[in-house]
C-alpha cells in the first residue's frame, strides 16, 4: 500500500505523520526530539499505543534513519518504496516560493540560502530533506512553505515604511507565517459553508502558542499580522507582538542588554508570560479552569484582556481593508478551546451584525453564531500535516 | 492690557504666540531658531509684517531675553508685567502629569526628571520655563503636557506585551502624543456639532509631519497609535511607524549599524521619505499638484497608499474597540489640506454608512460628509497654542 509522510521540523526536533494514499488515513505519528542535543528521544504512536525511548540522535540524518527503521519494525511499511512522497514544512520561503515545490538540488540550495530569514529552521529543514533524498531516492520530496500563502499580499500591505533599499537589497518586508494552516482552514471553511472560496471574505484567527490574524479575501491572503518574522502582530504565548521599536534601545540601556539578548526576551519572555508573570500557556491563565486569585488573577486577566484587545484591533482593521467580512474562524489551541477568548472577539463584532450563539460557542461547536448572524463565526481544528500531505499529491502529481 | 504667551519649544528652537487676555486675540507670533547652534535667528511677526534677523542665541535664557526685548521694541507690551501667564508645551509628562500643571520648583524638577522619555525635549523645555520664571517672576507658568490627554487610557490599551517589570521599573508603556491638539480638536468638534463631548465617539486623524490616530470616547482618549515614543503607529513624514522589531537586528547586522544609528534611521530616514525616496513632505508626493512621472510617480503613489492603509488599519481597530463611531476628524497639515488622503480613508468607511461629500471634501470644508451620513466627517484646523493659552487661564485661575 502506498504511503505519504508529512514532516514538520523544528530547530531541534521533527514531528511526522504517516498517511495512506490515496485515502488520507493517519496510520502513525511521532516525534524525534532534542536532535543534536543531550537527552534526545524518539517517540512513535502505533495503533493508539505510544512507544518512546531515549536514543542518541546526533543529527537529522540519524533521525531519519531511526524513523525508517521504526516504521519497518512496527510493520507500518514493508519496503521503504511504499513511501511515494514526503512533504516538508519549511518556515521561510522568501519571495522565491509562491507555492509548494518539488525538491531537486537547486531547490534544496535555495532553501538553505533562505536561512537568513529563519536562522533556527531552514537549514535544519533542508538537512532533513537531504537525508530523505539519500534514503528514499525514488520518493517525491515536496517543500511546503509556511510563507507561500502570503505571497498574494499587495506591496501596500507587505512593505514597511523604512528606506526602500532595505527591501530591495535584503528582502526586508512582511512575509507572514501559519500559511499552511491558513490555507487548510480557508479550504475547510468553504467546504463546510458549501460556498466558493473565491466569493468569501474571511478572517482566520490562528491562536496557538504562536498566534496570527489573517484576512483571506477571495481565497487569497490579503493581509496578515505576523511580519518579517513571527514576533510581530498580536500578543502570543511568549512573543511580544507589536511594540514601539524605541523600547528596544530604552530597555537595552536600562538592563545592559545586547540587541540579540533583547530579541530573545521579545521572543521567549514576553507575551502572555511577560504580562502575567505566570505562564505562557493560556490554560494556566483561565480563571474558569485554573484556580487563580489576588494579584495572580489580576495579572492573568490583564494578559487575557490584552490578548483579546490585540485580536480585535487587527480584526477591525482588516474588515475595513477588505471592505467587509463574511466569516471569522478560530483555530489552533486557544482558538479551538478557549470559548471566552472567542466570546470577547465576537462581542466587538456585534456592531457589524454578528450574533454569537453563546451555548454553541461554549461547546466549541463548528458554528458559534446564530443562523441570522450577518458574519458567520466558526471553530475549525487545524491540520497542517493533512495540508502538507495534500500538497505532496498535488505538486508531485501522484496518482 | 493683559497678555498670555504660549511657548512651543523644540529641541533647538521655540515658537511663541502672544495672546490678549481675555479675548484670545493673537497680536504677535514668531520663532527663535537654532538656539545653541551656529546661525541662530530670531523672527517676529507684527501687524502681518515679519522681522527676522541673524543673532547669537547661545541658550534658552538668551532666547527669552531677546523675545522680551522685541515685544517691548514693537510696542506689543509696555511692561513685562502685562504678561500674566505663560504656557509651555512639554513633550513628556509620563504617568506623573494627568493634566496641565502650574509650575513651581518641584514641578520643574519633575519635568527635568522625565527627560528620559524625551531626551531631546524635556530638559530644553524646562530651561525655557526657568528663564521665564527668572525674568517674569510674577507671571503664572503653566506646563501643558502633550501626553496628559492619553492618561485616560486603560491598562489593556497602554501596556505592551513585554515582561511586566519593564513597566513597573522603567515606565515602559504607551504614552501617546499630540494630546494638546487632540484635546483642542475634540472640544471644537463638539462645539461645531452642538453636542456634548461626553456623548461622542470620535476618531481624530492628526496628520502632520508627525501623525497619529486617536480614539476619543466620551471626551477622553481611549486609544492612540503613537506609543512609548512618537515613532510608533502609522507611517509619518520620516518616521517609520510600526515595524517588526526583528527588522532592527537584521538591518543592523547587514548595514553594520548601532542601535542608536538604527533608531535615527527609523526617526529621520523612514516613513514617506523612506518609501518614496523623494521627500518627507506629502506635498511633494501629490501627483495632482506636483509633476511626477515614471518610477518617481510609482514610488510616490506607493508611499501615499501605504500612508492611507495604515490610517485605515487603526481606524478599523478603534471602531471595534469603541463599539462604534460618530465622527472622524482630520487635522494638521496633511489632514487639513490633502483631500485625496481623506477620500481614501472615508472610502473604507462607506461600509459603516459614511457618505462622503466629494465636492465639500475637495474644498477642505468643515463638513466633508453628506447630511444623512451615519458617520460625520470633518476637517478642523488644529491650534495647539490656543489650547495652551486656554490651559494657562484654566489652571492658573486667571480672571
Amino acid at each position: 500500500m502506498k504511503k505519504i509522510l508529512a514532516i514538520n521540523s523544528g530547530s531541534s526536533s521533527f514531528k511526522f505523520k504517516l498517511f495512506t494514499f490515496p485515502d488520507e488515513k493517519v496510520i502513525s505519528e511521532g516525534l524525534a526530539d532534542r536532535v543534536g542535543l543531550e537527552g534526545s528521544t524518539f517517540a512513535i504512536k502505533v495503533n493508539g499505543e505510544k512507544h518512546k525511548e531515549e536514543i542518541a540522535i546526533p543529527d537529522s540524518e540519524t533521525a531519519v534513519t531511526i524513523l525508517l527503521k521504526k516504521l519497518k519494525k512496527y510493520n507500518l511499511i514493508n519496503d521503504p518504496k511504499e513511501i511515494i512522497g514526503i512533504g516538508h514544512r519549511i518556515v521561510a520561503g522568501g519571495e522565491e516560493f509562491k507555492d509548494s515545490a518539488l525538491v531537486d538540488q537547486e531547490t534544496l540550495k535555495k532553501i538553505y540560502d533562505l536561512k537568513q530569514y529563519a536562522p533556527l529552521h531552514n537549514a535544519v529543514e533542508a538537512d532533513v530533506i537531504k537525508a530523505f533524498m539519500k534514503f528514499l531516492p525514488d520518493a517525491a520530496e515536496v517543500a511546503v512553505f509556511d510563507t507561500s500563502f502570503h505571497q498574494s499580499l499587495d506591496k501596500v500591505h507587505y512593505l514597511y515604511s523604512l528606506p526602500y533599499k532595505y527591501y530591495k537589497k535584503y528582502g526586508a518586508r512582511k512575509y507572514g507565517a501559519h500559511g499552511i494552516s491558513l490555507r487548510y482552514i480557508s479550504q475547510e471553511a468553504a467546504k463546510i459553508l458549501n460556498r466558493d472560496l473565491k466569493d468569501l471574505r474571511l478572517i482566520v484567527c490562528h491562536l496557538g502558542s504562536g498566534a496570527s490574524i489573517t484576512a483571506v479575501k477571495n481565497g487569497k491572503s490579503y493581509d496578515t499580522s505576523m511580519g518579517f518574522t513571527p514576533v510581530a502582530g498580536i500578543t502570543m504565548s511568549s512573543r511580544s507582538g507589536d511594540v514601539d521599536p524605541s523600547l528596544l534601545p530604552f530597555i537595552m540601556k536600562k538592563e545592559n542588554l545586547s540587541i540579540d539578548q533583547m530579541m530573545k526576551i521579545l521572543n521567549h519572555k514576553s507575551g502572555l508570560l511577560g504580562i502575567s508573570g505566570i505562564s505562557p500557556d493560556m490554560r494556566d491563565l483561565r480563571s474558569d479552569v485554573t484556580p487563580l486569585s489576588g494579584e495572580k488573577k489580576v495579572r492573568a486577566d490583564l494578559a487575557r484582556n490584552i490578548f483579546i484587545n490585540r485580536i480585535v484591533r487587527y480584526v477591525g482593521g482588516y474588515i475595513l481593508e477588505m471592505g467587509g467580512l463574511d466569516g471569522i474562524i478560530f483555530t489552533a489551541g486557544v482558538g479551538e478551546h478557549d470559548y471566552r477568548v472567542r466570546e470577547g472577539v465576537m462581542d466587538s463584532l456585534k456592531l457589524l451584525g454578528l450574533k454569537p450563539d453563546l451555548a454553541a460557542n461554549k461547546n466549541n461547536d463548528t458554528f458559534i453564531t446564530k443562523k441570522d448572524s450577518k458574519i458567520i463565526g466558526m471553530v475549525i481544528p487545524t491540520n497542517e500535516e493533512l495540508m502538507i500531505e495534500r500538497d505532496v499529491v498535488r505538486i508531485a502529481g501522484l496518482k
